[in-house]
């Protein structure tokens, strides 16, 4: 590295090294949220945040924060932060960098004696990835209210969700009842997981918004028939028809992807019925996972296939009902002031940097419901993530801190100066 | 039914609907070989035999054959059968109905006072379908010498293929010696098992040939990419690769499918990794089922397919290793001779004919191998088979069987004369 950066690269190396250590020995890197193992990174975590001076507590939803007392506590809350826990044979850098990195920005803060005027909390959120209760981003929705109150029943084993809630630190009794009115401004750091910065030989992304995701289930309903006696122009063939769909999908989301707003539309699982040599395919169900920053996009795409199925099921003779939105979440816009900020901020610490839509879902997504909020992205390695793959360099880790560095003194500034002039309308 | 034909069409029909009795009362219809509902319809066949005056006899193939003594034994056998064994939820005809309309001819002889000069034999054949042991045409292989010896020691539960045949009353340890060097002529009655009579309002199919199988599989790989970070552009989707392939197959065999020659391709198995909704498909294998009354175009097939996956994998950035051809079986063609026959058959019931080839495999295809063979198709409704829906007329078997009870007669004249003339050249 070399540049002068406001943080300790060498710092940020040694806790994501440390926190690597902390892994199912047999399949690195997993630590998943409420197993032990989890807890023994929290403990790591804690502890670094105790020795950079920070007051640590848990959360009602399970959150580890550490804060750090600004000298003007009724601004409310600048908050920094990621998540700990990992999916099974993931990677040492998803969610992990973003916490480090956090942690580093109080770290540079207490070396160069600065004092803010907010308080700075340092987030490590419970579950951002689908836990073992088959849900996510656990603790970025109940610090902000919006768990459903139905997931605290989800099971797992001999335990329900509160449970686990409550064994992490949580108190699941109060947990519906959260809200963070004093979050000022709420900033992540986090890998791309995919390929665009790399390639484009970008340190920083400057996350516009993160995708709304829309997951559609189709049934394509053909005939079985003999394979050997059937005549090829007398079929009803499932599978040849839902081909000419994945075909048309993979089209119609790669010409909507040319156009401004990032858009993907993916058929990711896919059975066929009844999966036998010699019988013509009778069924197939289909999931397509749709991404979209621009919700209009994702509408027209599924005006698009809802009239298209149409089509295809009279052209190959099959059966195709009404496609089925099985979720369908809008995309969240990050907040414009803060984009300016971290665009500010690359600029002072020399990072070269883009704007770009965030495919994958993050805690940022709820924060942003409830408070401005804005994410950064750095390079990994060919996009890999969630997988044992997933590299991140530590210099582009180390600058992106120091972009978080940059961007969280000038929100202490301008944040202070919008609630003395009355100008934060949000 | 306004014919009057040589054959009883209510007996055939008694018949069939006793067989159908006996079957498993929650799957119906299964009664699959080596079960003791298996031989609990082999008894009810049986006694039959024995009530139409035949010498009843299990051969060491396992093979239940009834025999109408001739005048002239030392001319040879004419056999004519099928199988009476099931596949798990099939239907009451697909191999009931041929050894029960054999069982008519002997009758339909006894009747009109009829005395052959050659031996009839009545064939029910053993475990033609895919069987417990996972292999298939078990007694027809076996009668003439074409059961591999490794089958023998095919294991289900905790007996193999040796002690379930002895069980049915066969004797493997002469089993690989069998050959039938006395049969003279062979014919079979069989359901169409696809829609091409019905379609055509014919009453009976001469099945010129049994088309040969080659099975190919197929293995695409691309790369696992995050659904929602990774370009539309910048993927290598295993599943939008396969499923160009599958149209390009449909597409290729429909245009072979147009020329003379029964032919059809069809991707039955098919299935993607890692099947999981926010991740591009690394991975497909899919399984082609041929079928080629024609070996050349079997292998033309074969050519344009070998050359056509190297273009794919390049066009859609994927690796798609040299297809491999799990099993490969050449056409039978029936003998011609006794195809005229047939046909001469037909004309003399008033039965509406058209030559056709079988897709699917037949007890038919081995004993062609040793012997003159041919066989009918009689109409099945919607093509519609290894399925509770399966349907055959009663009419249109006794149709059937008439014809088979004309041919026997010629073949008997026939073959006599050729025997005496030395003409028979096979």
């Amino acid at each position: 590295m070399s540049r002068n950066l406001p943080v300790n690269a060498d710092r940020i190396a040694e806790d994501i090294d440390a926190l690597a250590k902390i892994t199912e020995p047999d399949h690195p890197w997993t630590r998943r949220a409420f197993s032990p193992l989890f807890l023994d990174g929290r403990a790591y975590i804690e502890a670094r945040m105790k020795a950079a001076g920070l007051e640590t507590r848990i959360d009602a939803a399970g959150n580890l924060i550490g804060r750090r007392v600004g000298t003007k506590p009724g601004l409310g809350t600048i908050m920094v932060g990621s998540h700990s826990d990992t999916v099974p044979d993931g990677g040492r850098f998803d969610g992990i960098a973003g916490v480090i990195s956090a942690l580093e920005v109080a770290r540079a803060l207490n070396d160069r004696g600065i004092v803010l005027e907010h308080d700075l909390e340092v987030v490590d959120f419970l579950a951002e990835e689908v836990s073992i209760f088959g849900v996510s981003c656990v603790g970025s929705r109940g610090m902000t209210g919006q768990l459903p109150e139905a997931w605290l029943s989800r099971t797992s084993g001999d335990r329900d969700l509160a449970e686990g809630i409550a064994q992490v630190g949580g108190r699941p009794s109060v947990l519906l009842q959260q809200n963070r009115p004093d979050i000022a401004g709420f900033l992540e750091l986090h890998i791309e997981q995919g390929p665009v910065l790399e390639d484009e030989k970008k340190d920083v992304g400057i996350v516009t918004a993160i995708a709304g995701i829309t997951r559609i289930e189709i049934t394509v309903e053909g005939r079985a028939d003999h394979a050997g006696t059937t005549p090829m122009d007398g079929r009803a063939d499932a599978l040849v028809a839902a081909s000419r769909l994945v075909l048309d999908i993979r089209n119609a989301a790669g010409e909507r992807a040319k156009t401004p707003g990032h858009f993907a539309a993916t058929v990711g699982e896919f059975r066929i019925e009844p999966n036998a040599a010699n019988v013509v395919p009778s069924k197939v169900v289909l999931l397509i996972d749709g991404r979209a920053e621009i919700r209009s996009d994702m509408e027209a795409f599924c005006e698009w296939l809802d009239a298209h199925v149409v089509k295809l099921a009279i052209t190959h003779g099959v059966t195709i009902e009404p496609p089925k939105r099985v979720s369908d979440n809008h995309p969240t816009p990050a907040d414009a002031s803060l984009l300016q900020t971290l665009e500010r901020a690359c600029n002072a610490v020399g990072a070269k940097h883009r704007r770009m839509a965030s495919g994958a879902g993050h805690d940022t997504a709820w924060i942003a419901k409830v408070a401005p909020a804005a994410m950064i992205f750095v390079p990994c390695k060919e996009g890999r993530s969630h997988s044992a793959d997933e590299w991140a360099e530590n210099d582009d880790i180390a600058l992106g801190a120091a972009v978080l560095f940059e961007a969280v003194r000038e929100m202490d500034k301008a944040l202070s100066k919008e609630k003395a002039d009355g100008t934060h309308t949000r």
